[in-house]
């Protein structure tokens, strides 16, 4: 049985997965006259309607600001100037702007991000395909690779470019593309996960709360004034049914205490989930003329909200260096992708480990490793030097060379 | 068979060790117009010549000096103003005076702060006793303390006073004459030794080296222009007799690799020792009139330099705490005495560990764990926060409230 012979489209870079990754590389890209195609396999509502929590980076505001898509998220995102710590019965601010030099974060979910970038590339006439399937990438180690997948109406196509970018997460074809023994992957497995909710409710706290108590971890974030996001540490094995709203209360609680003057406030929840959480890189980012960005390449546990930005950030060298090679036809930069964001990303991932390591409560712990926890937030809430090096990392290191 | 009773003596502090803390404690009080008498179990000779590594704060230095014993510290002790961070093929300097206000180091030889601090206090009439034996202590809870002991003589004493300081070290009877129960205790015991040398050279560098290396960690020391001071990793079951002198430096060189201009000094190796690392403390510090100070209460890796300045912040705090009671006949500071002491030895713990977990490599570290040590000397060498952080601490933190 013969194959029919695919339908070829041709672009400068074929772009797998409308993540915001992808979307991001696939504007930065448009702005300097590169064109692009995104391919994505699940359909415009699912991936603007799949709710997931957002804390953007300076840096990450600074750019959705400059590549037009951040009209939304300025009149709806909300600014944050610091966290909270809480621990040993105390509560303690880090602050931002103070400590950074006037850096913030936006707390905006990651799907809204989503709906401004396909937005922004659809007013300016990207050409995003949804719903396709069957994705497979070919000839990376020549000049013309290729991707092939089957669109929406089972037709079977082939886009010829210059590059593909790996923008599909942890669960995408571009990195099992990649030969097996090409990669080093480091990886981290936290014995422990996140039981997370939405709920009804005013917010508890103007601030997000990072709670470390010795039942576990508790995070008090926010959604909106009107829906609150909720998480506390528990066993990566345990089911939502196993929890009623009366026992997620009742151990949220527990965790935060109680102080003067200060209430959680409770209300109807209407969403439940456990997270895993890991740590995991991936070296090098690029095979040929595969170039992998975003969760394709690197996992972080959420504890420092790091993810989406680490994201933007790769996408931003991507970007640069393909504009460099489009003006000059060098592969100068290029050739240094990998090293360049992975030298950011292994940074985000030691705050992101580190953030997990002092917050978390670990099964079988000594109490010599307790005392040392409560000595090390103590320490970071105490100290101007270290709690710029906090308030550093969570509003984002800067962009080196960039 | 009676006992025969012993010979009574009064003062108001016995003081039950001639190391660091006792001695200093002794001259701290002395110079309130406190008595006290010290016990020492071993020789003037004996604790005079024991060879032991000795890295100031620039508190413990003030301090030296404060009470009348730093003349000879200023003249033969090196100030050091910064570390070097060697790593991945790399250097990296830590700068203390830049980084903490112009704070530094000293590095002074524990037992010549030991000479020096006798030769002190014995030029101001104290009653320090040596070579005494089958030490104990009494009535602990009540408020007429005894300590019993034999002379060097043979002759059986006992001390009336009003405090008992425990400054006798891990080995003492101080901590053992607690009733079991009344006590917490923090531990932890590190997967691997230093093996220590001392040689004939001239030194390798103006500064210490702290090595990271997949090896096992280096530390470069110096004792003075002709001898050196230097460790390596080693595992903690492994015995002298196994290294000779080439094999050594083998070691030394295979770790510390070849920089442009930079060689290893060698020269004969006089002295080789296999020290253990552990993490201890002991909660309370206190039982009735018994106080615990210095290695009585609380043990540190010597990666973060940091055992002798712990016994100093100790007793200043100790001394501050009798002299207001002396003054007042109040007790409150001798109540907070141990909250008070255990606060900075909980930071200068977590920084001993810290330091110790990102130098160190660990048996069974996965890969992950690697790269994160280096993504954290990255960051450390990298940040000038973070920089400030580890330099603060090396240092030494503020005396909080002193």
């Amino acid at each position: 049985m013969s194959t029919p012979s695919p339908h070829a489209i041709r672009t400068q870079v074929a772009i797998i997965g409308a993540g915001p990754a992808g979307l991001l590389l696939s504007q930065l890209l448009h702005l300097q006259g590169i064109e692009s195609i995104v391919l994505e396999s699940r359909s415009r509502d699912a991936i603007e309607g799949t709710i997931k929590a957002g804390i953007l980076e300076q840096g990450t505001i600074d750019l959705m600001n400059a590549i037009g898509a951040g009209e939304r998220m300025m009149k709806e995102g909300f600014v944050h100037e610091g966290i909270r710590l809480r621990f040993d019965g105390r509560e303690e601010r880090i602050d931002f702007p103070e400590l950074t030099g006037g850096r913030k974060v936006m707390i905006y979910a990651q799907h809204e991000v989503i709906k401004d970038l396909v937005q922004v590339r659809l007013d300016t006439g990207a050409d995003i395909r949804f719903e396709v399937s069957e994705v497979s990438v070919h000839e990376l180690g020549g000049t013309r690779p290729q991707v092939r997948f089957r669109d929406r109406d089972g037709v079977l196509r082939r886009i010829d470019c210059d590059f593909i970018a790996g923008c599909d997460g942890t669960q995408g074809v571009s990195r099992p593309s990649i030969p097996a023994g090409e990669l080093s992957i480091y990886e981290r497995l936290y014995p422990f996960g996140w039981f997370g909710i939405l709920c009804k409710a005013p917010p508890s706290s103007d601030e997000l709360i990072y709670a470390h108590h010795e039942r576990g971890f508790v995070l008090v974030s926010t959604r909106s004034p009107e829906v609150q996001r909720m998480y506390f540490q528990c066993d990566p094995t345990d089911k939502v049914e196993n929890w009623s709203d009366d026992r997620i209360w009742a151990e949220f609680n527990a965790r935060l205490g109680s102080r003067d003057g200060w209430k959680l406030q409770e209300g109807p929840i209407f969403h439940k989930v456990i997270v895993g959480m890991r740590s995991q890189v991936v070296e090098p980012m690029r095979y040929g003329r595969l170039f992998l960005a975003g969760d394709a390449a690197h996992v972080v546990p959420p504890t420092g909200a790091k993810g989406l930005n680490l994201a933007a950030a790769d996408v931003r060298v991507l970007a640069r260096a393909l504009t460099h090679y489009y003006a000059t036809g060098r592969t100068d930069l290029l050739d240094g992708y990998s090293d360049t964001a992975l030298k950011r990303i292994w940074k985000a991932q030691r705050f992101s480990w580190w953030m997990t390591s002092m917050l978390h409560t670990f099964p079988g712990a000594d109490a010599f490793q307790r005392r040392v926890q409560i000595a090390e937030l103590d320490y970071v809430t105490g100290s101007r030097a270290a709690a710029t090096a906090l308030a550093e990392n969570y509003v984002g290191l800067p962009f080196d060379g960039l």
